[in-house]
């Protein structure tokens, strides 16, 4: 048996399969590298020793996929396939409904007429919206989302609980990450984003290496320790054994289940800026501005649901978590291209 | 130019082709006939004297979207297609997310291609989710929907709003109704539902034909006038004459509306039972059972919105609706294929 990882090319999806294989599991992989490299599984089979199944093909291409449940006995689906920039998606909302939408119905389509039942769905903290209360917790409620991609998820999420009760033998959990960072120690693997960087640490990191001139932090005023956002940052190792712990544990209490993975804790902008230059020796150019419009002043998860049901927390620190990206980016300073 | 209907041989849809008709305009319509009828358009073709062109095909079939925006000059698109069955919802949520939110999807993607940019989108109340006050206002939180039917309608309002942010030339109203009762008083065109019907009108009339035997009335101890559930009925062509209205003020006010179309008054099952007898000079057999689970005690529109942005109001009473259902349902018994 085998495990299907949708989007196993790229960030999480590569140290996802990475870890799948390192613990022996046969790993099948569809991506279509839109958004993501063939080089990343290159470097997984490098540093494993096994090599993962590679279909490069659309998951809303329902032919791909009825050709893998056909070719290899797939027990799980891990689905990560799915587009991710916020300011994209408010300028293409077709392309992300169409894509995270739509793309999970073709696939559950496809696993429904072959049979596979498991699912591990890479949904996120964003599906909160606004968060009422910090810590969040999965008894908060969801929805009040800002903006298309983040409605996309909470979708994709509201279909597979209503998917859930209609086919009770399927087992399905949504796991909500807060922010993933940091990369494989071996600084083989690592976030490769298209251009210039959404995410405030690859922002931070090319500043650091010198690809971009000065990081913008908006605003200094929020109700916090610093006057900095807060948020709750999780190393990608992490997440991935998130990943393997929610496998393990699929047929334990309800068929449908919504996790967060984050580590509990809320660092601020200064905190990780302050780390980062603490890993990578050098100092970080940044400057104050503004508020942006729908920031809010702190977000970080109660993550005990996870340690309750899957047996599984973060375990890696900031330190590390800025450590292995610094890593990465100073020995791939164009990412996968370079 | 000319109006292309989705599911404009169903119920609503047949009315409001007859309606446009009527004043004028070229009406093409593309519908799958799985829950409709071709003889509901030759119905209306008879009414009006004047054939609208019909394209049997899928809302999910680009191409043949393809193929009607090329042969028309289409100005609008007044979107009725998709599934409508609370209780199939929950049985089959992805017939009903592929069909409701993936054909509106490629719909919006095909209208983009062929430059067309006005739409009116059948929604529903059901996007309210359990009324958090009575009359229901457009300024009520829209959320909180109890099956996939109803989730559906409101992920497609979602992903027009956001739709028409990235588009801002679109003109996009979704017209959210209450409950559709009633038929052309000629007794030509009217509801033909599949199967035993859902809906409480459709029911009572096949229990005064004698096609089911007694109705039954899901709670009578709720905090109503007479202890029955509130509901706010409008009358078929009241609808259809909104969507006209719609067309006429499509370029009034902001790129995104929504809209209720209801009566703003509410009338209680006991109401609809006694006005069907008088109709019908018959008596409707009926027994109170247990309450549904999900049912809310009342539910009625604030209609002042329609007024104010559309110059638009229901004028048929509640004897027009009965009296109207049973002229269609007694020279039709077995719908159209009677």
């Amino acid at each position: 048996m085998a495990i299907l990882v949708t989007g196993g090319a790229g960030y999480i999806g590569s140290h996802t399969v990475l870890a799948l294989l390192e613990r022996g599991d046969d790993v099948v992989v569809i991506d279509n590298l839109s958004n993501s490299s063939k080089a990343s599984l290159d470097r997984v089979a490098e540093l494993t020793g096994k090599v993962p199944t590679l279909y490069v093909a659309d998951i809303l291409d329902k032919h791909a996929l009825k050709e893998i449940f056909s070719n290899h006995e797939i027990s799980d689906v891990i689905h990560f396939a799915g587009l991710k920039s916020v300011g994209e998606s408010v300028r293409k909302p077709l392309e992300y409904y169409e894509n995270n939408v739509v793309g999970t119905l073709v696939l559950l389509n496809e696993m429904l007429l072959a049979g596979v039942d498991s699912l591990i769905f890479s949904s996120s903290a964003t599906v909160y919206g606004n968060p009422e209360k910090v810590p969040l917790s999965e008894e908060c409620q969801t929805g009040g989302t800002t903006n298309p991609y983040g409605t996309s998820k909470l979708m994709v999420e509201q279909i597979l609980r209503d998917f859930s009760h209609a086919q009770p033998e399927f087992r399905i959990t949504c796991l909500r990450y807060f922010n993933p960072v940091g990369a494989h120690p071996s600084g083989r693997i690592g976030e490769d984003p298209n251009g210039i960087p959404n995410n405030l640490v690859p922002y931070i990191s090319q500043v650091a290496i010198g690809k971009l001139e000065c990081l913008s932090v908006y605003g200094n005023d929020y109700p916090t320790p610093d006057g900095t956002g807060v948020r709750d940052y999780i190393h990608v190792l992490d997440l991935a054994s998130g990943h393997l712990a929610a496998l393990d544990h699929k047929a334990e209490g309800s068929a449908f289940k919504a996790i967060n993975l984050g580590t509990g804790v809320g660092y601020s902008v200064i905190d990780l800026i302050k780390a980062f230059e603490k890993a990578a020796q050098t100092q970080i150019n940044y400057k104050i501005v503004d508020r942006r419009p729908g920031d809010v002043a702190e977000c970080w998860s109660d993550s005990s649901l996870a340690k309750q049901k899957l047996g599984w927390q973060a375990t890696r620190s900031l330190d590390e978590m800025m450590r292995d990206t610094w890593n990465w980016q100073k020995n791939n300073p164009n990412g996968f291209s370079s």
